[in-house]
């Protein structure tokens, strides 16, 4: 920015970070190079130029993010949240040029600066968040419900390595780490002050509240805490901006005084640092995941991170956790997030004294499910005795949650005792087993698969028994499917 | 930044990033505040409230910190190099407003925003990155520097961990874990192209070169990623800024294939991630660290990636290795640094080809070395088997120097067993262990105590016998000590 020197003629001056003129673009990238990533041209790498270019581009999303955020405040809106435990968004910088259009400005600003744009563009390293199909779904909704301008979050980890990269070298492949972080991600945003604390293990205590009820409380045997991380996501040509946060699990503050006074702090300490595993490592699809105690931390972890954040949102606004279910829709990607049906049960019964009717209300109008798979082996399921060590109060629920259910079943079928077993949400046998998809069913209020196809199918075969339950089973419409509130209502438990 | 509808007014227009006035102050803090930490000013946290100061402040350093590099680059400079495992630098915004001299005008541009400017300082996390006197030491000499505008860079490790915070809570004391880099550190600047590959364990290989020469190789076990991070520190109401370059441990790219190939990913990048231990935990002071394999690879960590950098830079300038020690002049901070000396030796053997007395010559004029006790119960050994499982090749260089060494004590006092074994760099008993202190003296072209009695005493005393071997022992004047370019020269051996 120059001083004018010469107030005879007029100028118009672009603000450095909204203005979209080639020549504005020019002069913030050079800002930018110099002030945020701190190199004189001459000395800049390659990825030095790419981040003096994402930060150019993040100024103008910021101005369109925060926007969208304060438009939705002040409208009161209904917001969609899609709980995934992956999502493939994909190169952001390209993608963000597109949305925002000014791709041919900024390609220009870069060969007036001497630089190529799409070197720019292949600098950048790619989020590797997801396996492949599933959470590529997932980031497609993201860009589909901002370019409809439907009111969004998508809620997911913020995994430090992401799914490994394969080389081939001298003809042979080669995995390494997907370390993607390693050159900082310029399109996310830090959130510190809405950090959440996750508990894990101990026991639960009943006890009588007051007014003489009967209460439980979860004492845990630690926590874990949740640091969220956004990333706006632009609508193509739009200027509603929504938001993907994802969680970073790190320590929490105290740390482990009996090894500190025995002179072991770097002991202490390393204890503490073992929280953070939780969101170091996307598991890769083709290793069997069941059984694997990291696993289950990671679904509840991020789960529980969610429903925090949009509890807090919603009482932030005024509201009771009433009509919490008419104020966010939460969709599950598979059954990764499920453990989320008894994580808000929990936190409507034993945090914010709802009674089992009506915290079971709120549940199931709020959850809505996507299958992604027809085999049922593949339906994922969790030993009870891991689950119950990890989620003791949660194990609690999904046996009282059964109960209720179960006794419907035999109300509508009496003396099915066949259909019972087959449809409990605990699987029996050599290892006992929480049934994810089961509790998936039964917990939301519309079910559907990844095509009308699929929903048909699940219908006839792998999820036929709830099909039976649901009291309407007509709606699998792809008109319906779009529909941000709940996709189809397939089935109603 | 306001478009110019009036021509006919002239209007002086102060860059956002460098301007000193208070309107431009106000200015560049609000748009730091939306585009930096991505609010709006009615839902900042204080956090975010500080970041957007403390990011207006950096931009207005970052401006003396690059021009000062350039005219050192431009100057050819030589470079105080100041080791050292602890730097106390303090709390970062209050001290680069009085340095840049605009405290004054930031406190208005506070106020007319409606904040209180110590409310902000007191929101700073201080780097916990030394124990006390040590830390503080370095810190205060960086300070000295910049403001003598001597060119320099200290040199050290970016614990992610500091020292531990004390709390007292219901008149009981808390110790609760430092993690200052939690909300993030805005005056760092991440110098990823510059990062280096450390070594690990394995063996040494003895082979002849094309001129038949006899050579060593360092086949290592296992390799490191030291980042750097960079700090500017200003000089007292100077334009000259230098820079503390932290190092951050990190795992390298590859991962182990076989666990991999058994289907145990996380497994694979778990050891992986171990990698990252290096940098997690500042020692405590008051904790016995010999013996723990965890901080003798702190040092060498530290010290193989700064001398590492130092070369890199010197060649990038187009020089021989020849010279190096007339363009760095290192100072050891107490022992923590001192395996520098056989790593510069193991580099310009094994890695630059040079012969024994060329670097021995280059790595005794490039250090010197400051001591902090008296005790000699205190002084620095490390276990032979430990030094050698971790850093075979630098043991043996090790055995030689003190072989050379003790020859030279020998011909100055022929038949003094005594004195031999009292100053061999290795002691032998029960558990053969090198003292780093000796190893300090014999590697350095100086030594200093930390004041004019200390180095008196350590001359009469600690390290009388080095001392006598030294060809000139007289010069620990206090003007000599301030010298940018080796402090106090006790003992030349």
């Amino acid at each position: 920015m120059q001083t004018q020197e010469n107030p005879q003629v007029e100028i118009q001056v672009e603000d450095d970070r909204t203005g979209l003129s080639v020549e504005t673009l020019k002069r913030a990238f050079a800002d930018n190079l110099f002030y945020v990533v701190g190199r004189f041209p001459d000395a800049a790498s390659p990825n030095d130029l790419y981040m003096a270019l994402a930060y150019t581009v993040r100024d103008r999303l910021l101005q369109r993010w925060l926007s969208t955020i304060q438009l939705y405040r002040q409208q009161d809106v209904k917001v969609v949240c899609y709980l995934s435990a992956e999502f493939l968004i994909g190169p952001q910088l390209a993608n963000n040029l597109i949305n925002l259009d000014i791709y041919d400005q900024v390609r220009q600003a870069m060969e007036e600066s001497g630089l190529n744009l799409n070197d720019l563009i292949e600098q950048e390293e790619e989020p590797g968040l997801g396996n492949g199909g599933l959470g590529r779904l997932a980031a497609c909704y993201l860009d589909s419900l901002a370019t409809l301008e439907v009111p969004a979050i998508g809620y997911g980890i913020r995994y430090e390595f992401g799914i490994f990269d394969q080389e081939i070298e001298n003809g042979w492949q080669r995995e390494i780490t997907d370390r993607w972080l390693r050159n900082g991600f310029p399109w996310e945003i830090p959130r510190l002050d809405r950090a959440v604390q996750v508990q894990f293990g101990g026991y639960t205590q009943a006890y009588r509240d007051k007014q003489g009820r009967h209460r439980v409380r979860w004492v845990e045997s630690y926590t874990v805490q949740g640091t969220p991380y956004d990333t706006p996501i632009l609508g193509f040509k739009k200027n509603t901006a929504n938001t993907l946060r994802l969680w970073k699990a790190e320590a929490g503050e105290s740390f482990d005084f009996q090894k500190f006074n025995e002179g072991d702090y770097y002991g202490a300490v390393e204890e503490k640092t073992a929280s953070e595993n939780i969101s170091k490592v996307l598991y890769p699809n083709d290793e069997p995941i069941q059984g694997k105690r990291l696993r289950l931390q990671q679904q509840f972890f991020f789960v529980s991170c969610s429903l925090q954040d949009m509890i807090r949102t919603h009482l932030h606004e005024g509201d009771s956790l009433s009509n919490f279910h008419e104020k966010f829709a939460a969709q599950l990607n598979d059954t990764h997030p499920t453990i989320a049906i008894a994580e808000l049960m929990r936190l409507l019964l034993d945090e914010h004294g709802f009674d089992w009717d009506q915290a079971w209300h709120i549940t199931q109008n709020t959850f809505a499910y996507t299958n992604h798979t027809l085999l049922p082996e593949a339906l994922e399921r969790w030993s009870v005795q891991l689950f119950g060590d990890l989620l003791p109060r949660h194990l609690e629920i999904i046996y009282e949650i059964n109960s209720r259910f179960l006794q419907q079943v035999r109300d509508r079928f009496p003396g099915d005792g066949d259909r019972i077993a087959r449809m409990s949400l605990i699987e029996e046998g050599r290892e006992k087993s929480v049934r994810m998809a089961y509790l998936a069913c039964v917990g939301s209020h519309a079910v559907n698969g990844v095509a009308e196809l699929h929903s048909q199918l699940l219908k006839d075969m792998t999820l036929r028994d709830f099909a039976k339950c649901s009291p309407k089973n007509s709606s699998t419409s792809r008109t319906e499917s779009r529909r941000a509130d709940g996709w189809c209502r397939a089935i109603r438990a």
